[in-house]
């Protein structure tokens, strides 16, 4: 066994020069040999003095590195019969080479222009604008900002900037003690889904046309959703009933149609929640990108104690921020923040007091300032480049637009996109699998998602791709 | 009713002298006072041309106003009747004055000085050190860095940190592709434990003395917990039975006792984790602050196929970046990601990348040594002040230790420290409800929890409140 004792020895040497220390580099590689089955469970291993003699190293370090896989497990000492290998330390691992589904892919190359919704230009991230918020904002924390908050709604700082921000801009009623920060829309709808089933609501209106990933998760959550009509005044909310109790509205720019809900059709909401006692759930998404019309504000406004207004940063700064926020009626604070839970403290308190000065500071406001410039000239050309060939709609805001075909050509037009190169979604895919809906062929562009460089070769990949 | 216009006017005007646009501040003037109820439902409002008049700014201003409160819903405007205020703008909220159980609390102080557990010394958060990792991360981040990110797992380039940093530094056999980040412990358990649940497990081993929040949150997904002994050698792993499917383990530094899980103990779980196919959860909450003996690497790299390592940030830099990581083994990672969920992508794109370069960086191992000088000092000192009235242990690792005290005295010590303004918990109040352990009376001190000029009078209120 010396020979093997020898080669072992020479990996060893080879990990010991490796910078680490000593002794923690001489365990390791002792680690790596029993888990590797280099080392057979049961095997003695050479005494401490011999092994420190074949290294050059003291026999003290040796001796260590033996007790701390004892200690770890890996190796058994015993008075008399030596150190061997344990014999659970034994590799068990489904072998490493062996593909997870769901694990470790092949990287896929994605298509090479992308106008799918959803997304905002992320080469537009604010980066130095962001750090210098972060800068001050880091700098002037107080200590048990680091902390796990006593709080489940997030940092009071930027609590208290949302609700200036929410007033002034979008019309909400809000307060800080009411608004619950979370990570995202969808986790936010998650928490809501999860009190209106404590409320033993068991069902809950949606829109004709919207986001399969949010009913999915309403579902999911044990909410059976029901599709209301969509044209273009918006959701046809005359159609709630007492059945449902809630309603999840995209009132400022209908998703993805692009109609801003009419004042009567905000009317009806208001009314029905009323009579009902039923709750509307208001995703203003994308609130802040309004062109030509004067601004909408939120409906939340119209009754707060009915309206849960739910915003997000993820259109106007980034996705991989994770930061959402609610707006929440009174009675309905202590449900959401049960739901929330100790494990659910979510997004990043730095982040969080970031978000806060970057907004106070008004570098939210320049921001959303300048993208809107981005974006609007983006849907400028967009009209400009196929407005003459298809009917365009949901222009006046938002991030995308909606863009007409002939009668049963979306199939074939998705077909012709994807030898463009070019990802893009058909309407079809927005529409609620029951909804009573007349047929409209379309496509839904997100005119936002491109990067500036990619913006003009993935505007003449569209044009290329329509009939 | 001109003398009303008159005031409001005057209302208004003070508002549209703030700076804001005109427009926009005749609007939220105008929306302010219908939802107060100064504009009562019904009130007809001037026309356009005599409150432009009134207020000295064009009438267009005004029209447009008008117009934006219409299409909120605020105002109705009908051919004949002029502009109204709308029925449903009367104001219905539960007024904001009535307080919201759960919601406002008036400001309390807390005890002057604390030694409750599960807190790093917030003071050392290393802001200075973090913002330059910030600046790197973000300046080298590519644009999809910041969108919804393809990946449940989270950014690959702290995936890929921690593997180097857990293996180097805890002998944690991990690999990039089978990281999970999560918001932390508790949001990791949580996945857990639906993961669990939904392969039918129905109990689960936690050790005698532990976190109720950890236990609740078992219960809470439907998960039976049972109690296992703890002694000096940490967690009676002996016990396990074939009747729970997993098991909770905290191996380097029981929480709270604070004994280190011999290799016997270690060996006995993953044998019976083996042979009855549970799974172990290891929580490696405070592994990296180690003192006098060697560091005890994690139990999971015995085996990876039945361990779930769990580390988190939370002790090792602050609890509020909500930063905790899992090693799934191959065979959960699917059901992991399921559990995750598209709500639930959690923690900040920005964050995980600074992380990650905090890590690479070396930054991350210069604050780790440097915290564990500062917390050693101070368990040295702790031992000094109060060694030699009771027994302390637990102190070869962590932010905490166990001082033992006369039998039945626990209480009446816990509150002579509330006479000296300390918060600090009684050994009691972690131990399961159900657990068969032999009375003990302590306190569990957690003296990395003060901020460094806190700590001195803190242990000497420590000291008055001993027997």
């Amino acid at each position: 066994m010396t020979e093997s004792w020898a080669t072992f020895g020479a990996d060893l040497h080879l990990d010991l020069s490796a910078g680490r220390g000593l002794r923690a580099g001489l365990a390791e590689a002792l680690r790596e040999a029993a888990r590797s089955g280099r080392l057979a469970a049961g095997t003695r291993l050479p005494s401490s003095r011999s092994l420190a003699a074949d290294l050059g190293i003291a026999r003290n370090t040796v001796a260590e590195a033996y007790a701390e896989l004892v200690a770890e497990g890996w190796l058994t000492a015993r008075q008399g019969s030596g150190t061997r290998v344990a014999e659970r330390a034994r590799p068990r691992r489904a072998a490493a080479a062996v593909r997870v589904s769901g694990g470790p892919r092949p990287p896929r190359r994605g298509p090479a222009y992308s106008l799918l919704p959803g997304s905002p230009d992320l080469s537009g991230f604010p980066r130095a604008a962001w750090l210098s918020a972060a800068r001050r904002a880091l700098t002037d924390a107080p200590n048990e900002a680091f902390g796990y908050g006593p709080d489940g709604r997030g940092r009071p700082e930027l609590r208290e900037a949302l609700t200036g921000y929410l007033a002034r801009a979008r019309g909400v009623y809000a307060d800080p003690e009411r608004i619950v920060l979370c990570a995202g829309f969808a986790h936010g709808l998650t928490l809501l889904a999860r009190v209106l089933r404590a409320r033993r609501v068991r069902e809950m209106a949606v829109e004709g046309y919207g986001l399969d990933i949010h009913r999915n998760l309403l579902t999911g959550a044990g909410l059976r959703t029901r599709p209301l009509g969509v044209d273009g005044d918006g959701a046809r909310t005359g159609e709630l009933t007492g059945g449902v109790g809630a309603v999840l509205l995209t009132p400022a720019h209908q998703f993805p149609t692009g109609a801003a809900l009419t004042p009567a059709r905000r009317a009806a909401a208001v009314d029905w929640a009323r009579t009902t006692g039923g709750l509307i759930l208001e995703d203003d998404y994308d609130g802040e990108f309004r062109y030509d019309r004067q601004p909408v504000g939120a409906l939340q406004g119209l009754d707060p104690d009915r309206v849960v207004y739910l915003g997000t940063a993820s259109k106007s700064l980034a996705p991989g921020l994770r930061m959402g926020w609610m707006v929440v009626p009174p009675g309905l604070l202590d449900g959401v923040l049960a739901a929330k839970g100790v494990s659910d403290r979510t997004s990043s308190a730095l982040d969080q007091l970031t978000l806060a000065e970057f907004i106070t500071s008004g570098a939210y406001d320049r921001h959303v300032r300048g993208m809107r410039l981005r974006y609007r000239r983006r849907r400028d050309e967009l009209v400009a480049a196929v407005g003459d060939r298809v009917g365009i709609s949901g222009i006046a805001a938002g991030l995308h637009a909606v863009l007409d075909l002939p009668g049963g050509t979306e199939r074939s037009v998705l077909q012709s996109a994807a030898w463009q190169d070019l990802a893009v979604q058909g309407l079809a895919w927005f529409r609620h699998p029951e909804a009573a809906l007349p047929p409209r062929d379309a496509l839904v562009v997100g005119y936002g998602t491109p990067s500036d460089s990619a913006w003009t070769p993935t505007l003449a990949a569209l044009a290329a791709a329509l009939p």
